[in-house]
């Protein structure tokens, strides 16, 4: 028997989450020699990644809209990187690496009915397994289908990003890049800001927190933008609204800066207007959906591979060490603390 | 010689226009024996379309986002329906009845550079004249064009439209309920309501006047919207956005409740997170674009008219008579005083 620390959902928080209120850390005991369950498979979690849409899991369950709501007394779920201990399916095998949405904790019990959604780790170009809870994994994916499908880019046009420098924005600049489109990112920090301009190569960027944002997009893109790929809402994708061009196209990512906020307190979008003075499309995407997932997994996963490989595309993440850190490393996306992809390293690889 | 009164545009405004301000009634000298500009026509005006857009056109010049900004002492731009006076191109001749875009007043000038927006009136099936600044005019290519690109309307689906008994609306309900499309409109009197219920067979209706619009949709449509066809924007965009089902679409055709607002006293929209909660797709739109007159012009007319003539589609105008009176047929859009697609006649058919 050993302990088993998870990060535990307990309550539906109304603003941001309290520790010890609405998320705690918890020990469970495990016992490493138990089998698996008959179908299914235990875990030993070696990387867990955490993104913001798992705030809007935290909610009463509902009428279903969005990914499933978490349960009170179980752990929040994360994509993550582990390892197989105990099997009980032909699929995998103790010692196999895989991807898949386990608990935030340091064991997982994997039940039959979510083997599906396990994916031994393809990794022949031998990459760091860390990369498959980030660039490789949910985050990567979603700025690679979302930037294709709904920023539909074209050469020597305009792409702004906010939260530039995260799991998500740190990809989508540097497709775009790759794509020849001229990018401008916003960030939280001077130093995020060095990195996006200094080691990702953006063409221009500002820290929202020194400028106000129509300010600043006056002053980088004064001719405006063809796509916003938004990753914050409130006050920047009103901003964004307000500088597009004539069909321009926006990519409804997130709203990190609204997810913690009750409803009256929300940020009130008044450029809607230009939805139609300038023919705007928005659109919001939610990975898992077939026209997403389904229709770029394959290429993403070989082309994003590849340019990892050759350094085509660099990736920062963030990562906080220990189970007993969930909680720090969960609410430091919120308030900027975290610094590129956040990762929890929750275990050594053996 | 004769009087030639007009609606001048003078100056722009910030929040309503005022008559005697930013807009009045003006008189010119016209005199009918005076030729044609060399390659132009001049016009007797006899159905002048309103339509809320104009309020957009009462701006400075600026990039050229949008229509054509009013030029300060000549009248308003509207949809027209006139006769031809003198010509002095091949493409017309006196007594012609055309559909152009013509000032709002009672004799237009029209330079050669305007002939080439100026159709001849095509009307094998004898139909009433005021239809072409109306229903056959671009208030219901308008509504025909997006209803069907952006809408995507699918049988059974459900759709909300707001200014239901306006120009557009009472012409994208009618479609949809040809479409098999549950049909749900909000007006702003117990006329229009009985209107859309009783003349146009919508399914449901409310009076956003005596009724919040969020408690309305959870009456009316507790299991959500598919489509929202969006005339009026602020609150009521609101609203829909917390009301609709996954996948759904707002088609944005205008925002009258906000276009005699100063920037600072806008709505500000509280619900975009629903963006990509529910996976929407807002997408604005100009008749204008190629993609949408271009592509639905010819069929547009061919069915429009026989839907027309055939009783199939049904219309209401808000006739005001005589070109004195032309503030106060502009000004009822917005207070919602006219009821349904606004026409100012300014001359009897010869």
């Amino acid at each position: 028997m050993v302990q088993n620390l998870g990060l535990i959902f307990k309550k539906v928080p109304v603003a941001s989450p309290i520790v010890g209120e609405h998320i705690d850390i918890e020990s469970r005991d495990f016992d490493a020699d138990t089998e698996a369950p008959e179908g299914g498979v235990t875990v030993k979690n070696i990387y867990l990644s955490f993104d913001p849409y798992q705030r809007g899991c935290m909610r009463e369950p509902d009428n279903g809209t969005y990914s499933y709501p978490f349960v009170p007394g179980q752990p929040l779920v994360c994509g993550a990187v582990s390892e197989i201990l105990k099997s009980s399916t032909p699929s995998f095998k103790p010692g196999d690496l895989v991807w898949g949405m386990f608990g935030a904790e340091e064991y997982s019990v994997v039940p039959p009915m979510l083997i599906p959604m396990v994916r031994k780790l393809d990794n022949p170009l031998a990459l760091d397994p860390i990369l498959f809870a980030g660039p490789l994994g949910i985050s990567g994916l979603s700025a690679y289908a979302s930037f294709y499908e709904i920023g539909k880019p074209k050469k020597g046009q305009t792409i702004f990003i906010s939260a530039a420098s995260g799991g998500v924005g740190q990809i989508v600049g540097q497709l775009a890049k790759l794509e020849g489109l001229t990018v401008v990112g916003s960030v939280g920090s001077d130093e995020k800001l060095n990195f996006i301009l200094n080691e990702l190569s953006f063409d221009a960027g500002f820290n929202y927190k020194k400028e106000n944002v129509s300010d600043a997009l006056k002053r980088l893109v004064p001719s405006g933008i063809d796509i916003y790929y938004d990753n914050v809402g409130g006050e920047t994708l009103d901003a964004a609204l307000g500088a597009m061009k004539d069909f321009g196209r926006i990519v409804g990512c997130g709203q990190i800066s609204q997810y913690n906020l009750p409803q009256d307190e929300k940020y009130g979008i008044k450029n809607m207007m230009n939805l139609f003075l300038k023919r705007l499309t928005l659109q919001g995407f939610i990975i898992s959906d077939p026209e997403f997932m389904g229709k770029y997994a394959v290429e993403f996963f070989t082309k994003m591979s590849a340019w990892l490989k050759e350094g085509k595309i660099k990736t920062k993440e963030s990562v906080t060490v220990g189970i007993e850190n969930a909680a720090t490393c969960y609410l430091g996306m919120f308030t900027g603390e975290n610094f590129g992809k956040t990762v929890l390293k929750v275990a050594n690889m053996e």
